[in-house]
């Protein structure tokens, strides 16, 4: 890993990367294919594209049966457990609405509803993501979001991957469809015959799914749009390289434009953590992924200072930081801007992907400067309500009316004085 | 206004109008020449479109003292009593953060903050809205924003109104800026000599304000995209036509796209309404606005049935709703989607819009199924901490090593393994 001076004219922000003109053309072509044909597109799209020869594009009840008792045992408890800490998580994100009354009966007010149906998008294809159905069903289900619906590309001999069918099946879910890529996100936001539309779409994928999501945003919600996964690591001389090195290795595997930061005081840590990652790199079975990530997107900055270090991470804005130094929680205490803080040794990023409970959804590309983790909120609105009675209307009119004026809006100082109007035109 | 019998086959919903490719073009190449050019692109745009010479982009303190001076007392008490409503009412909407803590002080946790710095858009032209410096200022101020922007495009004579800027200075805002249009938008969201960048955009504006800020969405946080205003009404032969009347035309002299819905079980309310709506139209200074927005985007469904009608409005999903029936609360308990309810007579929608306290930026083009008013939640982010212990490390490592190699990523289990590794490199 390369290794640079933190300087005051290195910004280290990161950018979104946007796809090409052709691609998103492509997507809109899918988008608007899948509008017109509906399921005998999806089916088309996913022979040409996935390879699988699809009879129908809901998964039957019986392939999920068969997903749960084909899986080991082990990971069943696994994933259970993993569910169970995430629900705790999320539980404490219910929101209450509020009213706030006068003695006459009159009130404002904030009614908080679930969205009523939500459909998640599973990436398929060299991975499959159980985790992901976790992190993205189990908000929603606290919210209470009446239909959730899971989305995900088959395999070329049409099956979607037992963990992915077992996480849905521990969830209660049972609406899975198999379709992946763009023609996946245009059938939830328009619906076909066999899926009905949603409305909201969160969940990861590629380029053509974040491009789709961007494309449908507004007929439907859409959670962030992700980029490739982040690392930031802050460690001191008390911090171990090969703990280190490994925690940066694991976001490279995600991904070949995934970034790994080390932001460090110790020049000796820096140079024993890069010697660490190309060691340890050799041996993943991901090399491929890992070995361009590390190069193009792996950075050791050294700072003079804790606090120049401190403000480095705080301009990055990493989806994920860790902290590993002395007094690691007043390092916390000073971060303004991170998806995810993990502080401390035993807290290793993929402890917080699978299992601690938090949401691993997190804003990439320096988002976190003013977005959140996948939430509960984000599955909730909130409705205003206005209940004024004649005393309070009496008491403002003139008010109201007179600020209407002052914005040249004359139509609506009159519908507030129209309710003391002779009533020529009662039925 | 047109009355049509409510039928199963008819649907309501708005979809939302997107700019032309000419004009995200042109939005486009705005935004790249403020990013290039700054301060002067900015300048020579406002003399552009807007006729004004500006010497320089922020109003001067003293601008603001003799607006001050120069508007009514009254109006100055009556915006203070608004702003006082409004703060009110979001104070109740303050999220506070939790720790889920074990025993052995390991903990999961969510740090709420808010987003460092924003900047709000504020019509200019042929009307301005010191009621939207309200209602979006006061929600980043609740929520703690350290730095609050304004940006308007100025008058000919380089001004700005004096109610807009008496509205920022009884919020306490005394940076301000002229510059309209989308190189407002790509100023706040990249920065030039005189305006420093923010974090987050919100408030109205015109398709170009709209387009430059889906265009600069992700490199800075955005409110919602708004669309022209909406108005639905559900009521029965208990209401009055001339009130009924006065509040459909008070958003229809909003914007020509404006839409302005009546749905009632009544054939009599509803021939008494459209005369009426035809009557007082008429009579309003807006006329040339308020009769296209009518006669293109102005509907009376008849419903068979209050059911029926409910659920066209549930279907609809309007920013604003006002119920004006027998028992009109529950009627409001039965309305799913609505950005605001407004209950009883007395609660025309102008009251919401300047006065009751709720916001009166809410979502439009039937987004209300899974969007929200601007709240103070929108200017909050939320960090996700975790904290594991070694003893909870030990507890889990196995099961978070299982879940990583479920899904192929070795790395991951290495990094949760990697704190029992032999340390041979250890500093």
């Amino acid at each position: 890993m390369k290794i640079t001076q933190l300087g005051s004219e290195i910004s280290i922000r990161r950018t979104i990367a946007e796809g090409t003109e052709q691609q998103v053309q492509a997507v809109k072509e899918i988008i608007a294919t899948v509008r017109a044909e509906g399921d005998a597109a999806l089916i088309r799209f996913t022979e040409k594209w996935d390879g699988a020869k699809l009879a129908r594009l809901r998964v039957a009840p019986k392939e999920i049966s068969e997903a749960v008792e084909r899986l080991d045992p082990q990971l069943l408890a696994d994933l259970t457990e993993a569910a169970d800490n995430i629900r705790r998580y999320h539980e404490s994100q219910k929101q209450e609405g509020y009213k706030l009354e006068n003695s006459d009966g009159s009130y404002v007010a904030q009614r908080v509803t679930a969205i009523e149906s939500a459909g998640l998008y599973v990436p398929g294809g060299t991975a499959a993501y159980p985790s992901s159905v976790l992190m993205n069903v189990i908000p929603a289900q606290v919210a209470g979001v009446g239909r959730i619906v899971l989305i995900s590309p088959p395999g070329k001999d049409g099956t979607l991957s037992d963990g992915v069918l077992a996480a849905a099946h521990i969830l209660g879910i049972d609406e899975v469809y198999k379709s992946g890529g763009a023609q996946a996100i245009a059938a939830l936001a328009y619906g076909t015959e066999s899926i009905a539309a949603v409305d909201k779409i969160t969940g990861p994928g590629n380029m053509y799914v974040a491009l789709a999501k961007r494309e449908v945003n507004g007929d439907v919600a859409i959670d962030m749009i992700a980029g490739p996964s982040e690392i930031a690591v802050i460690a001191d001389d008390t911090a171990y390289p090969d703990e280190v090195a490994a925690d940066l290795l694991s976001q490279a595997e995600h991904d070949p434009m995934a970034s790994a930061v080390l932001l460090t005081t110790s020049r000796s840590l820096a140079e024993a953590v890069s010697k660490e990652v190309q060691k340890q790199a050799a041996t993943l079975p991901r090399y491929s992924i890992v070995q361009p990530a590390i190069q193009d997107h792996g950075m050791i900055y050294i700072g003079e200072t804790l606090e120049q270090v401190i403000e480095a991470a705080n301009e990055l804005a990493p989806e994920h930081l860790e902290i590993m130094t002395e007094d690691a929680e007043a390092v916390a205490d000073k971060i303004r801007h991170a998806g995810a803080i993990f502080i401390g040794r035993y807290s290793s990023e993929p402890v917080g992907d699978y299992f601690a409970g938090t949401n691993h959804v997190l804003p990439t590309n320096s988002t976190a400067r003013f977005s959140s983790a996948l939430s509960v909120y984000d599955f909730l609105k909130r409705t205003s309500i206005i209940h004024y009675s004649e005393q309070q209307w009496q008491n403002s009119k003139e008010k109201i009316a007179r600020l209407a004026r002052l914005e040249g809006l004359e139509g609506h100082a009159r519908a507030v004085e129209s309710r003391s109007w002779k009533k020529e035109t009662q039925l």
